[in-house]
């Protein structure tokens, strides 16, 4: 092995012109104005993915296509791992805040600076150069690989599960591996052990049948607005708790999982600079990472309702809308709390208006099942490169491929991201530490080694 | 007093005729285009009331003229009225929501389609005929008359009050009589008895300095958009009752006039109907139109926050904000109101936060005087005119002028309005009923022999 650490150790710097190269391709994928930069972008890619060493296809799906490239050289009694990354990037607005130009990629005290450094071309790439290491200098790859690396990650990976599944036989992995999460902190290599799901609503309060005047009116027509408060100052006690019956039901406490969170090294004051509120908050009885990471929550993401314009007008709305959701924990399933949800809806709407609840998104909250060979594998090759043992952490947010990668291909999935806290992920000036694009790859390398056994 | 009740059923067919001249100037103030529509309603008006007998003169302001007619004969021991009206008129749009168009009044089911018929210059034209009624028979009129009508009412008469204070002595008088307001239904003339004030803000919450996303820090940062609705549902209780500390210390109750509007009849399921709210509701302990003109209220105009397109994301919102209002009843005080308001935000404010309230606008309850002459003259003039005694009724809007006036002339004055409800006084298809303008003629030329004494 020592040879294939050397190897990456010697062509760094070319690593770093490579993944400087598909930065420079601008692969929105929201945008249809860059459909080019996208099949440019999936061409250079599988054109790389070639060089060192495997055999690739560019798959056309109805949107963007799936760069797929496999290696089978270790045969029927090896096991297979199936690498997934994602070739495109959110768009880079507003351009004046970028300190250099989002596709101009630019090193500045040890970070790369680019529009989709670490979201996710970085963290992609370096599993690409850790495969041509094997192959470059052992011949060969420890196991079979397959990699795939999707262009629409970034507006909803919709085509990827279909694809998935019309090819579950040639895809059948036993163990799924993503670098696409962060580090809880530089130095500290990180298993992101546990997705919350989500839950996600449109609610509708509608009263009058037209906007009123609210000196005519007011006082007696009830306000769409002001019930439309109250149903949403209804959904928490004043510890934080969500207040819907039989929403915690199902939230499953893992006092081993819990007290493995509390190991980890989570800067709280800088946490909170970071975000500029005054002060943080949350449910009464729990840690900010606990917070974060395993507790649900109930946000309202947005509110709108009557004049919003300048100045005043003494309008009684004739209905007033929030977007509301929920992030969910294991095993809380989405589609129970949006009957929960509207239950307590109903209950609590006032008399005088009428409501309704649209769901609008919903995903399934995961839990890696630690142990075992891939996670065992991980951590002995984690702490190679990065001379620590990893911590695992959660993650806050939602991956719903996460848990359908799971559903669809039986393996195990483990999330071994390199990116770093404050790394603008879909902001002005993201960054990947080149540390870690450097130490992923060792990582990477030594993962493939591991999971031989 | 026959001649000039039968010079007025003589000319009604011309008087209407004119009324239909008047309409078909758009004297929109709001729109800058409609300049030179405004000029030619001032002078339309001012030759008409030149016609009828007046001295006229048409008053520059920094705005929209001012029209001023008058009429002095009467003699230094005999009472000066003060006709106050608009002859602007509020835009038409939607045009397409017009059964006819706005601007070409028409007569349908006894009543004149067209903007501005009711609000304001079918009710201030027809004070004008009955002054006309009085000079062409009698050849003078019972009272000294000074009629004022401005062109901005529809945009805030910004320049009537400090007009009013630059010609206080000019315009002394030792009643005020305004037809601007509504009955509370057909064949019942009624007496505005009251207005409510207003207190009108903007409240903001803030939280992070940008908005972040809900999966990686709903949970632990307090989110402005769940503070805000918290914060309104906290200004009412569960009975309808405001429940900012104080609200309610200075609302005086007057037993004589809840006995008076419990005589109104007004038409609740009507009223309901009409608005298209599947049910009313308000504070407990108080009828419907209790709740509408002498209780105060709190109304939330406008809400915004976050995310308001369409689909989902999944932000959590840096900023929230509502427009919040009070109407207002004697004797609230809208800068009392202003303070009370901001402590109970602040008491209430979850840590976590930051909040602002930004005083919008502001204005004073009214109550009329009832009793003494001028009421005494207007109960038997609009009897004469409609053959029942009128009712005295709340209005829920507010007219800051009518406190104004009261304040700087130091005269009472009379709400005796002709409109009726469902008049659609600031909507498409405006009407004023052709009996009302022809009532009211009629009880315009009673009031100013009424008030002789």
């Amino acid at each position: 092995m020592s040879a294939v650490h050397d190897y990456i150790d010697a062509n760094l710097p070319r690593f770093r012109e490579e993944l400087f190269e598909f930065l420079r391709i601008p692969s929105v994928s929201a945008r249809s104005e860059h459909r080019q930069d996208i099949r440019l972008a999936a061409e250079w890619l599988a054109a790389k993915m070639r060089e060192a060493g495997l055999t690739v296809a560019i798959e056309a799906t109805p949107g963007h296509p799936i760069v797929v490239g496999e290696w089978r050289g270790a045969g029927e009694g090896a096991p297979t791992v199936l690498i997934y990354g994602h070739y495109d990037v959110q768009p880079p607005e507003p351009l004046e805040l970028w300190t250099s130009p989002p596709f101009e990629p630019t090193l500045r005290d040890g970070r790369i600076y680019a529009r989709g450094s670490v979201d996710d071309k970085g963290q992609l790439y370096l599993h690409i150069k850790a495969i041509e290491a094997h192959l470059r200098t052992a011949g060969r790859l420890p196991v079979n690989v397959v990699v795939v690396a999707e262009g629409e990650e970034e507006v909803g990976s919709e085509h990827l599960i279909p694809f998935i599944e019309a090819h579950a036989a040639r895809l059948k992995a036993d163990a799924i591996v993503i670098s696409d999460t962060t580090m809880v902190g530089a130095g500290i290599p990180t298993i992101s052990a546990s997705l919350r799901g989500i839950a996600y609503f449109e609610l509708h309060v509608e009263g009058p049948s037209t906007d009123l005047h609210s000196g005519a009116y007011g006082g007696a027509v009830v306000n769409p607005a002001v019930a439309l408060a109250r149903i949403l100052a209804s959904l928490h006690d004043d510890e934080g708790r969500i207040t819907i019956e039989g929403f915690y039901d199902d939230v499953r406490v893992d006092p081993e999982y819990r007290r493995e969170l509390a190991r980890v090294p989570f800067d709280e004051a800088k946490f909170r600079e970071e975000t500029g509120a005054p002060a943080l908050g949350g449910e009464a009885g729990f840690s900010t990472v606990e917070r974060l990471w395993i507790r649900p929550t109930c946000d309202v993401n947005g509110l709108l309702s009557g004049y919003t314009g300048e100045g005043s007008k003494t309008v009684l709305p004739a209905r007033a809308m929030a977007k509301v959701s929920f992030r969910l924990v294991p095993d809380q399933d989405p589609r129970r709390v949006e009957r929960l949800f509207r239950e307590h809806v109903e209950r609590v709407a006032p008399a005088g208006v009428r409501v309704a609840v649209r769901a609008l998104h919903g995903g399934d909250p995961w839990r890696a099942r630690l142990g075992g060979p891939l996670y065992e594998a991980a951590a002995r090759a984690l702490e190679k490169a990065f001379g620590r043992a990893p911590v695992y952490a959660g993650e806050g947010g939602s991956i719903p491929i996460v848990p359908a990668f799971e559903r669809v291909l039986g393996a195990p999935v483990l999330l071994m991201g390199f990116g770093l806290p404050g790394e603008n992920a879909h902001a002005p000036d993201e960054w990947m530490s080149l540390e870690n694009f450097e130490k992923g790859t060792h990582a990477a390398a030594a993962l493939l080694a591991e999971l031989a056994g």
